[in-house]
């Protein structure tokens, strides 16, 4: 997307199954991506906002899940999202200490568009995810303002960019720079041809343990590297997941587990320190708001349809992660802090990621 | 049922909905209950065996949940249950040490009916549940065999006993005699009129904690009866429940989560000492063992039909715990342990329940 | 406590276990409760805060876990305590739309407080709690600011006021007025004696559910009143808990799950329509945020020893809910939604509690 | 161990940390391993026993956890390990249709050891583990007998067989034989030096996905094969964890369901079809049966040191089931079926691993 040159322009082929057209979670149709960037010394940080359809997710939710990985973070809006099955708000990363600042735009955004909620009907769960950009950002100097929120959720479109932009600003990533990466793998199967996207918010990993489809690369660019750039991972990552698959809560909760497969394929060993999240929804059925005198109908794929879900989305995962590390750029942050691009490492090294 | 005086013919009134025509859990139809009692001097034991529906559970399973109130027990097939969202067998309740022989000769029964398992298709997930008897049953014994699992199955029939039969033989309930009760409530709603049954085997409570439609009942009795008959509670319940109500998995288990009310209401304080747990199904779906060409298309409540269901499946619980205190008689056991019948005991000192 | 008269003071006695000195989660040793209450016309809402002891929370973090009894709500930070198993911050409780404002100016008071957070250590995770309280207060005003959060923590003490206070200002409690409310329980065991204590912000129940020790007293008083006070149960009630008894995480949790025994022994049947969550933590080991050099030591319970806070949270709990209940005043909010107070209703239509 | 050649013997290294004497689950101290091994024509089955160390388990309980990765199985026990956070018995491994003599016999086996159970105090947990082995055995047939249960018990020694022995008799891996694996590393903290160890039944995976250190050996394999061995995925494994690291049952949890890190690296997408579960103990730390008159004292780590455990966890399980697939022999079973071995294929295809 946009011209960035992603972890299959250099040769590299993750897994069995098709990409979708832009291989990126908006390739589930309905969902777009906005980010606003916050580039400057001291702040290196930012927003990326995910909407799930083109409608108002208020009245019209989707069937949702989330899975928590490691629990050493403070994404909110999960506890209302497990007891009900269903996303009614986009889906918002930034950095930790702007989650009371995001949450609190979202509902304003969202009491905005729909004036009955604190009225008529009852209120909003705001779906927020973070990681902590510390090292290059000022954390504590807490940039991340109501209008870059709101801007975020405009900005959202199809096409998006990936690596040091919007929420993945500050991140790390194998000790190199992260960021936002994404990924999307095509499903057929006999009722229909089904689409799977993964969005990542990579934040994780020390330098020695990357794999790239298995190869050590991470080990032979530590030896090639003289100056260490490695530090104790904090072992990060947000992952958002989109499918137009039909699915149950629970169906949908089986296949948000299998990402950690990808995410370990590329060398997480999942460290203490920070939470990985999964977040995901089904834009298969819409939920309506409002009780309709009838019962409700939810088309779902039989569980003998469901290994071809598990496989896509450790494909995209994996493909998400690598996609967040060769599209960032390099960035000197926070007192000089500063992370490598690692297409700038394999470039000066000559590394042969094939 | 079956000339049992039940805890309304004492004139009590459990809650504001109106139960089903037999008060029991097999109003919801198709499903069956049988028991196999086993009693006789040291061997005060049995069980109970729940037929979800009258056709081939293995080939047309229900939608299904478990909720774990107190982990302290050993029932079977709940981690299948939870990731697949579906019930294939009958359920067996029985005494702790048994379930090794119910789940052996659940299988078996099984294998007989679906001469496919284990060739062309995988294995079978069978339910146990199970309360410890060993005051009045020499549990050591191991009494249940074989023939009494597959004649509990045999046995299964609309109407049912309460009390002290089946695998409720030996159990003990607000330091009296316990055991199995059921009870039953409709659910009006705008697209149909829908059913909830719950049976319990109780096997948990002091005496003194005991309270009828919130009257301190046990207390009154505990001055009234000289000798001391409490012991430590040993806190052991099985729940089941049966719907025609249509919901997914996850609505599933947040009614059964709500049965806990109706327990509170007697009086437990859910004490440490066994397994509280509850399974449950609903008939309003069958799941296809093979998989169709097309999708499924389950039908479901919208959420804001939920809090009927709440309201039933407490109340129902309420009367199912009260059913098996107030049908259950006297029973003198292993080592002459005994326990007295809460009715033999209400009318000795002439207690008004309401 | 400040002269309320709370539900014992009607001769109202909940189970059978002594309180600690003031009945309230303060007993707890260390623990401190502040109010901001912003009661003006349209304006009926707050925020309490619960300070969980007088150190640095951040650097002497508390044993601590949750149990979301129904997950329709917005409750913050219980996905790290699930992870870790530790409480680092003060808890708030605010209205649902609140929850914004009150985790960013917490995530600022711990940061003024804690100047190595974001630069030589992680980040803090805010815990926030919330009910809906639009009924009585213009929710969409949005009138909790910053100022009043970091003034409820600095009002922290021992003594504090229940009823329409704080978070509770706008609260509803089976169709009257709530809030806060507080209890306590001692429990005496081999190796010495320690405390329980709850505090609830309670917004749930219907009139005619109402029970005050099995009484039911909601029927007689719904009888009583011409005027229909009653509206649909939006089932809301955070549950904070404090002990001293030296436990793991997972026997917290067990305990914590008990106090559903005491919510439901005042008549709820726990409805789909807002979040009920506890939130608790103990205070007999602290666990420093900064590795030590040995193993920690952490003294715990042995398992047959729980019993008693099993029974002690869900009586300290049930009357906690009675003491939101009879210590709120009447309001009238917005656009001119009233409640009336319990204790007036008792009062005018002299119903006897006991 | 006993001379099998395992994939370090082939010059294959996995992760960063150093294995511990036998590199084996039995490194940890007190861990015992027994197989029992059916082979003979339509049989090939059998039974493997854990024993978590030398003393009577049930006496003196063991910290432990488990966590479902894939919840289509019918291992037994865990609801009880949850709640009370302990193992009290050995843990038996067999095929799914032996679960119920399984437990009947553990049942037996722990009654013998312990007059007291059933009398004077409760009943006992046993813990059974499967996978589904009907592909090379008659599943149907139902081999294991209560014998075999008592004698792998027996048999338990510190040195075990790999490969196609006890409950691995039957099973596949990666579409070759499977079976029993084991790897363990040591982890060195600034307060002591400990083991983890972890056993694996191994039965999931085809053979195009199989990865060695990254090494797409599965695809290597699968084009050098003219015959095509391949099946459907039904993605089952046992996975056993035992460690002298002292910790919470939180902390154990924590470190468990990083075992699936290792799991993906050979390749895994976790298919649906049959049970993933992880068991796991400390040796660290004995809980006694018997309430003593004291508080317990837990030693535990402190947070900061687990990520040693995290990465020790995937390392030793990604090389036990690459032990599991090396050491077993090629098997002709039921109806002829027929799974060769893999190292009989590395051979005649002249594969390297490295």
């Amino acid at each position: 997307m946009f011209n960035q040159k992603r972890i299959r322009d250099y040769g590299v082929k993750i897994g069995k199954l098709e990409p979708g057209n832009l291989n990126a979670i908006t390739d589930v149709e309905g969902v777009a991506v906005g980010h606003v960037t916050l580039s400057d010394k001291q702040m290196q940080t930012g927003i990326t906002a995910i909407l799930p359809h083109q409608g108002n997710t208020f009245k019209e939710k989707l069937i949702a899940s989330s899975h928590v990985i490691n629990g050493f973070g403070k994404t909110m809006g999960t506890i209302q999202m497990a007891e009900l099955g269903t996303l009614e708000t986009p889906i918002l990363l930034t950095n930790t200490l702007g989650i009371g600042t995001a949450a609190d735009t979202l509902i304003d955004y969202m009491l905005d568009r729909n004036p009955e909620i604190g009225r008529t009907t009852g209120t909003v769960n705001p779906i927020i995810g973070e990681c902590n950009d510390m090292f290059l950002n000022d954390i504590r100097g807490k940039f991340v303002k109501r209008e870059h929120v709101l801007q975020a959720i405009e900005n959202a479109s199809v096409e998006f960019m990936e690596g040091a932009v919007g929420a993945g600003t500050g991140m790390l990533c194998y000790s190199l720079k992260g960021g936002i990466g994404s990924a999307s793998r095509k499903m057929e199967m006999q009722h229909g041809t089904y689409t799977i996207g993964v969005l990542v918010l990579s934040n994780f990993g020390i330098l020695s343990d990357l794999r790239v489809t298995g190869k050590a690369i991470g080990q032979e660019l530590k030896e090639a590297i003289t100056q260490a750039y490695q530090e104790e991972d904090k072992g990060s990552i947000m992952i958002i997941v989109a499918t137009d698959l039909p699915v149950s809560e629970r169906q949908l909760n089986r296949i948000l587990k299998r990402s950690v497969t990808g995410l370990s394929r590329t060398g997480s060993i999942i460290t203490t320190g920070s939470g990985e999240v999964i977040i995901g929804f089904s834009t298969a059925t819409k939920i309506p708001h409002e009780k309709p005198q009838r019962l409700l109908s939810v088309p779902t794929i039989h569980e003998e349809d469901i290994d071809l879900a598990f496989r896509a989305i450790g494909e995209a995962t994996e493909e998400a992660v690598l996609n967040s590390l060769v599209t960032a750029e390099a960035v000197v942050g926070r007192d000089g802090n500063t992370r490598p691009a690692f297409k700038d490492m394999v470039e000066e090294f000559n590394i042969s990621l094939v």
